[in-house]
Formats: C-alpha cells, sequence, structure tokens
C-alpha cells in the first residue's frame, strides 16, 4: 500500500518514525509521468532501503520562460498504480505552494558544472534542481537517491553539490533506460510526432557510432563530436542545439582523450527537445 | 574535557554515535576569539543539549576583498580553555582546505533579506556566510543551533534560509551582550584604540535614544533614524555607514513603524567596522 503524502510536516513525521525504528530510507526524485527508465531507479532503491520514497514534483523554478512547464505530461493515478504495484512505501507528491512560499528567496547555484552543454540554453535550469534536491534531502532526510544517468549533467551538478555542501547523502547513478531500437526512455517522448520519433532514432545512432570509433581507438575529442553531428544530420527535422565531449566527472573541456568522458547532446525534434549521451573509457 | 576535532569524517563519526545513543545536539558557530556574548550561546546551548559542538572557522569566502580576513584575531589556545572550562563536548576547528577544495563551486544565495544594510557594502558575505553554516548544519547534524542578536541581519538571513531549503535545525537567537558602558560585546572591538572605544560608545547610546523615543510614543522610521544619526555625530571620528529602521522579520522597508522593527546601524571607528541594533515594538 502507497501512502501518499502531500504535507512537508506529515512526510516528515512518517520518515522521523521510521528512522527511529533503525530503518534506512530512499529516495526517487521525480517529476512523474513515469516510465520504465524512473521505475528502474525505484526497483534499485526497493533493493537497498528499508523505506522507499518516491517524490513526484514538477519544479516550476527549473523551468525557464517558455519551456513546457505547463504543459509537462502528468498522470499521477497512473503513477500511483505503477508504484504501488511495485511496492513502494512512499508517494511524496507535494503542491508547488508547499515547497515555494511567495516570499521564497533562497537558491543553491552550482557555478562550474552548470555552465556548460544544458547550462547554456537553460539558464537557471540547474540553480532549480539544486534547490529543489536540496529541499527533498532536508525534508526527507533519505540515506541513499538515486538519479538516471540520462539527465548527466544534472547528476554531476548533483555530486558536486553534495561534495560541496557535506550533504549526508549518498547519490547513486543509475544506467540509462531505452527502447529496443535504442531511443533513451523520457517523459517528453510523449511529445513526438510519429516522424519524429523515427528521427529522434538518430541520437542513439551517433553516440554508438562515437562508442564503435572509440573503442576502434579513436582518442580526439573533436573527431568523435564530428563523427555524432554527421549522424545527427542524417535525422530529418533534427535542430542539434549542442554536441559535446567532455570529461566524465566535472564536464571540463578535452581535446585528446586520456580518460572517463561523456559524449553528450541535446537536440530539437520539432518543438521537442531530447538529451542523450554515453560515457566512454570508464 | 572537550575534543578539538578538525575532520569532518571524524566529527561526524563522533556526532553519529552520540546521536545513536539518543542524544541531542546543540551547534554554536563561531569564528572564535571567543568573549561573553559567544559564551552566552555556549551556556544556553549546555543547557538545552545533550552534546554541545563550537565550531571555530574564520570563514574565507564571507570576507570580501580588502575586509580583514588576514588580521581576523585569533587565540585558539584561549578560546579552548574557555570552552573546556564551559564544559563543551567538541571544539570542531577546521582548516580552510578541510572545508572548501580548491575546485569548490557551490554556494547557498539568500537573494531578498541579504539585500540591504550590510549586504550593501559586503557583496558575498551573505553567500558566504549561508554557504559554511549550511555546510556546518549538515557536517554536525544538530537539533539546535545558537546565533548571537548582534549580528541581526545574519540571523534573519539564517532564518530565511533555513525556512526556504527545509533545514531541520531548530534556530535559537541569543539577545545581544554589553559591557557595562553599552558596547555590544565583539572580536574586532580588540582593534580599537583608546579614543575609538569611546566614541564607540555612540553606537549604543544611540540606539537607547531611539528607545526611549519608540517608548515615549515615536512611531515614524524616519524620525528615530534622524535620532540616531544625530547622536552618532557626536561621536568624533565616528563614520556611519548605515542607520536603518526596518520590519523586524523580513528587514523591509518601514515607514510608519505598526509592528516589531528592529533599528540597526554600521558605523566605522577608524579603521574598524561595528554594528549594533535594537528590536522595538515585540
Amino acid at each position: 500500500m502507497t501512502l501518499v503524502i502531500r504535507s512537508v510536516d506529515e512526510v516528515r513525521r512518517f520518515i522521523s518514525e521510521r528512522r527511529s525504528q533503525g530503518k534506512t530510507v530512499g529516495l526517487v526524485p521525480t517529476m512523474g509521468y513515469l516510465h520504465r527508465g524512473h521505475m528502474s531507479l525505484v526497483e534499485r532503491c526497493l533493493e537497498e532501503n528499508d523505506v522507499t520514497v518516491v517524490s513526484l514534483f514538477v519544479n516550476p523554478i527549473q523551468f525557464g520562460p517558455g519551456e513546457d512547464l505547463d504543459r509537462y505530461p502528468r498522470d499521477e493515478e497512473r503513477d500511483l498504480s505503477l508504484l504501488q504495484d511495485a511496492g513502494v512505501d512512499v508517494l511524496f507528491a507535494p503542491e508547488a505552494d508547499e515547497m515555494y512560499r511567495p516570499s521564497h528567496s533562497t537558491y543553491v547555484d552550482e557555478a562550474a558544472i552548470s555552465f556548460p552543454l544544458c547550462g547554456g540554453s537553460r539558464p537557471g535550469h540547474f540553480r532549480g534542481v539544486c534547490t529543489v534536491v536540496l529541499k527533498l534531502f532536508n525534508v526527507l532526510l533519505p540515506d541513499r537517491a538515486y538519479f538516471g544517468m540520462k539527465d548527466y549533467q544534472q547528476l554531476q551538478v548533483i555530486n558536486r553539490m553534495v561534495r560541496d555542501l557535506n550533504v549526508p547523502v549518498e547519490v547513486r547513478p543509475c544506467p540509462i533506460v531505452r527502447e529496443a531500437d535504442g531511443l533513451a526512455l523520457s517523459s517528453r517522448n510523449v511529445y513526438l510526432s510519429e516522424d519524429e520519433r523515427r528521427s529522434a532514432l538518430f541520437l542513439s545512432k551517433s553516440l554508438s557510432a562515437a562508442k564503435d570509433a572509440f573503442d576502434g581507438g579513436e582518442r580526439s575529442a573533436f573527431a568523435l563530436a564530428d563523427l555524432v553531428w554527421s549522424v545527427l544530420a542524417e535525422g530529418e527535422g533534427l535542430t542539434p542545439e549542442y554536441v559535446e565531449v567532455r570529461d566524465a566527472a566535472d564536464l571540463s573541456e578535452v581535446a585528446d582523450i586520456t580518460g572517463p568522458v561523456v559524449v553528450a547532446l541535446a537536440v530539437r525534434a520539432g518543438s521537442t527537445r531530447l538529451i542523450d549521451n554515453v560515457v566512454l573509457g570508464e
């Protein structure tokens, strides 16, 4: 039986009671509209913790003007039934005004890893992410929190925040889950028309090409990025926003690849913004 | 016996052991060079918690260029002996590189209450304060933390941060401690020459005058500020930086006083910057 809790005070009481019984707590933060990617995090959280909390909160402050906050897909009933079937203990689903008062004025800023890639086109996005994740950590006091590697930059920004602010939570990254044809699962995939869905396949194809080239010995970041661009160019109606080969940990620029790197990209298919990545050389 | 701990990992082990025994933990964050003001916080912390931790950390990121970071007064031996006599459990005194790695890139920004008063002349100061206080909270996981009301704006910035980020710590404000002649205790008072020390008395005198006027029925913020300015003008060699009458909770501007206000001031006596305040109408 999954308990649905909407109030900070109530979920705090629930968690504090469990913790006083010596139980460990795991958190899977989500914006809902759950897919198998989310559920892989949930499964892992259930395995590794006594109590599993999934948060569902479409965080307004991580959306910029003109972004898709208002049309972000929602289906709490379906989400709840998935979590119920999985055996999740709590769905924490606060309203926006439970998380942010009108006079809210405190933000968490990560100022290095947030800067490149998605940081360029989404100013303020990672500030919103850091702020809400820290709030969720402070409310739910999890021992472990689970983040998908599809949002690779988000994962590394949160790792840095946790390190820098001494946040007492262990961040556990979980691998990207893909459709059989390679498309990385995303709640935003529902926006795609049939044509866009077909073109979107070139995202994972381009990353596979980069991986093959890397495995074949290519160590030039420029050559890999160039290869990704050329494969993306085959996808009709795709508008790449960036393709970057960066240090896998701090997202600093890389020329000759000597350690782990991430090949990360953001692309528009029609009006839908999609991201994907692959880590090489781990 | 006060344990001196310099490492984050070690103090975490100590605290986690005490917490697992069901003990409550109180924190008094300081920059050292302790005086009776600090010790009043320590006494209260000892009374209200099973374990009392005093942190001593001169936080580099809350000092601006040209401020007194390098000459900030330090005497850890004397501080330790005072804490020892008081019965404090732990002195947490990390080096700067234990708190900040070279690649540190995450900061906590409070963007409303930090803005006026000291925020005007000390850009980045409260960002530094919020960041270090949140770090100390995350390392030491106190139930309660004690802050002096002399740093009134700091107290309200921290209250706001704690509220906005759902920090699970209870902030306890403690009254200003003054010398017999009225001078508010401050580690920076050691900088004062004999003449400056004499002039500095006009800070508390000016606030007493404001309080008397308020008690006599004056409800114009402008009139009170004007009165404070006129008393400060009597102190030879004093250069007021600001005198403000503000809402006591959110430091917003006030014209006609209808609720609690703080009369706050910052003044230079020679090259030493002093602050003081009084709360009226509580």
